[in-house]
């Protein structure tokens, strides 16, 4: 007997044969004796066309008023859900984030998780035998009693804090693709599906691009100790064993993994922008001078190269942000050009980000300067390198993306 | 300076465009100083499209998921309205039912309301000039805290008693017609719009097809003594003087209705069916045999006529039900054929009731007397009357409806 979490997104609760699918997938588990937590998203499209409403009603409006919209849509799916499973047999009830409750912050539309009371939940699974079926993505605030959204994405975040409050043995996340893979398998068929993969390593590939898990999720997950399982929620619910191990990737301890790879895998965003400040004052607080405008005007900023001054009065400072917010960064920077005292900016959005992800890195060395010399002889052009201490990444012409990550993915032995 | 409440149903917040639309009125009321809550449906089509998912989902559902499902839909269009209004610059906030609390009984899918506390709104109203949205048709369970839903047309009962929960000087139902017919306009051009009806009458409109307002909004009404004003939401708000006589019809105590008019309007209502027992032993208890087993069955029984014994031993008895329960009641009645004793049954489904209604009976003799000669002589064959204090109702062959209301209605010179 296990205590499980659920977790399926969008898409694989679109309409009532695919919850009829879910339905079953929780059939299983139950029949093999296990105590049950559901997380659900919204139908997929619905929040989109929630979303619209709110927009076209008023482009500036009210976040605690587009969290009463938005949220209503994981309210149908897990009343839609607990019809269902009700309907072949199993015992479950519905739990709307203000009932449960799962308090959260106060930031309307991104708020955090403060807390949630698992024992309710725990005392119906002993006495009732009954399946919780909890909307994700949304809370309801501490103090105000307002509903409260975690963003998008947000549902995976609920799933791992729900699995925390009641200490399950795991927390599955059921998705499109059937776990996480060593890099895009769209980029590179060889690519490779992980058996395992530490959440230090997961929070990299999440928050490089890899979609599979919210990033909040998996620092989440690694915070608590929540083991979770990223598998598919289009295979058949029947075809599969519940004792047996079914496809997926486990995210866990470090400790957890036998057989440490030197390098996980590879990821690479394509959505990025380099800027370079060119001969700023090489003096105190002028990085602050140049970020500090740039996080008052929300842009994100990434990956940051300052190389020792040559001449020890000016350098150049070069960072990423995301492409969408090239010209915006630029105008904000050419405003304080005073204060910061750059000569000019330059720039490209034609640029690309691949890194190297691997606990392992921590006890080899040279595993960034195998890949400088792998890319040296393919012609890739390194713009600009930032390391830290289980990833590498370069910034490199776009154009050249799937080269690069191609040969970084053959010379760390991934392909299968 | 007044306190209202505005109630919006389904087809006046179809879309962000008629959202708009209500916003607007809501802001003429708060410009001319008014206090104001707002009560609304779910768009239109919502709640249907959701209840066809709980249907989909499971035939035989669990009433509290689906009031979770279909409470969703006033969840949207509460918090899209608060963001219209602040849009416009009228400070405004959603209310679910939880949040107020509405307090309902157990009753799901059907509750009743329990208890409002109007104080946090009328706070609100004075601290901050907020207009508050509430979502109509639902509320919460008392003990269990669980989303309970009104049952269909809840919206009405939500405005009237959140107009007694707030002492508001009027409760305006905002409707696609523009008030309250001395009948159904479409069989009589010639029915006039009512400038005031008395509640007791209207309970006797509402519960006899005119389906302007919910019954037991009304009774809310009568109990508490709120003024219902039934209006268009058609009107365009610019040209609606907030100062002025809007159209309409006020519902409101019998003493505040100046000119009482002998009869106030004819109802009538095609969905019925005739059920005649006949030859049941004329000894008490004979009555409760046939209608007990009809109550267990559901069977809204309407129209009774039983006549005085012409031998002692035997009588027939007469009712009507809807006419789609025709059917189920002769079976039922069949069950218990021997309990009961009769000899056997007929009836008709092609039947129709015309009733005339009017406060002013109570002192006026001979009012039935007129109409039952007016059909007569129109050739109008009676099958039975019923008769109460302020109305009474004839049972005719479904064809002759509309000759009958017409010849009624120029009887009782209620034309224009």
């Amino acid at each position: 007997m296990a205590r499980l979490v659920m977790k399926f997104g969008g898409t694989s609760v679109a309409d009532i044969d695919r919850i009829r699918n879910v339905a079953h997938h929780v059939r299983r588990e139950v029949e093999a004796g296990h105590e049950v937590a559901v997380v659900v998203s919204a139908m997929s499209g619905k929040t989109n066309e929630l979303v619209g409403w709110c927009r076209a009603a008023a482009p500036l409006h009210d976040a605690r008023e587009y969290d009463a919209v938005v949220a209503s849509g994981e309210q149908v799916t897990s009343g839609l859900l607990a019809i269902t499973l009700e309907g072949i047999g199993i015992n479950a009830r519905s739990w709307q984030g203000w009932q449960l409750p799962i308090l959260t912050s106060n930031a309307h539309g991104s708020a955090r998780i403060l807390d949630i009371n698992g024992a309710e939940l725990i005392k119906r699974f002993k006495e009732r035998k009954e399946v919780a079926v909890i909307s994700g993505f949304q809370g309801v605030h501490k103090d105000t009693g307002r509903i409260t959204t975690l963003g998008r994405g947000g549902s995976d975040t609920s799933a791992v804090a729900i699995a925390a409050a009641i200490q399950a043995d795991r927390c599955d996340i059921y998705t499109d693709v059937d776990g996480v893979y060593t890099t895009d398998p769209r980029v590179v068929p060889r690519a490779r599906r992980m058996d395992r993969i530490a959440f230090e390593e997961m929070l990299e590939f999440a928050s490089l691009g890899a979609k599979v898990l919210q990033v909040r999720s998996v620092e989440l997950g690694m915070l608590h100790k929540v083991k979770i399982f990223v598998r598919s929620s289009f295979d058949k619910p029947e075809d599969i064993d519940p004792h047996g191990t079914p496809p997926g990737t486990l995210i866990c301890d470090e400790e957890d993994i036998v057989e440490q790879q030197t390098v996980t895998g590879i990821a690479f965003s394509k959505d990025e922008a380099q800027i370079s400040v060119r001969h700023v004052p090489d003096k105190p607080g002028v990085a602050a001078a140049i970020f500090g405008p740039l996080a008052e005007a929300s842009i994100n900023v990434d990956m940051i190269v300052q190389n020792v001054s040559a001449d020890g009065a000016t350098t150049d400072l070069t960072f990423t942000v995301p492409s969408a917010d090239f010209q915006r960064s630029v105008d904000v920077l050419n405003k304080s050009k005073a204060a910061i005292g750059f000569d000019h900016i330059d720039g490209s959005i034609d640029v690309a980000k691949v890194s190297v992800i691997g606990i392992g890195m921590r006890s080899h060395a040279g595993v960034a300067a195998d890949a400088f010399k792998a890319l040296a002889g393919r012609g890739v052009n390194i713009r600009a390198i930032t390391t830290s201490e289980i990833k590498f990444s370069v910034l490199i012409d776009a154009a050249y993306t799937e080269l690069a990550v191609r040969t970084l993915h053959s010379l760390y032995g991934l392909d299968k």
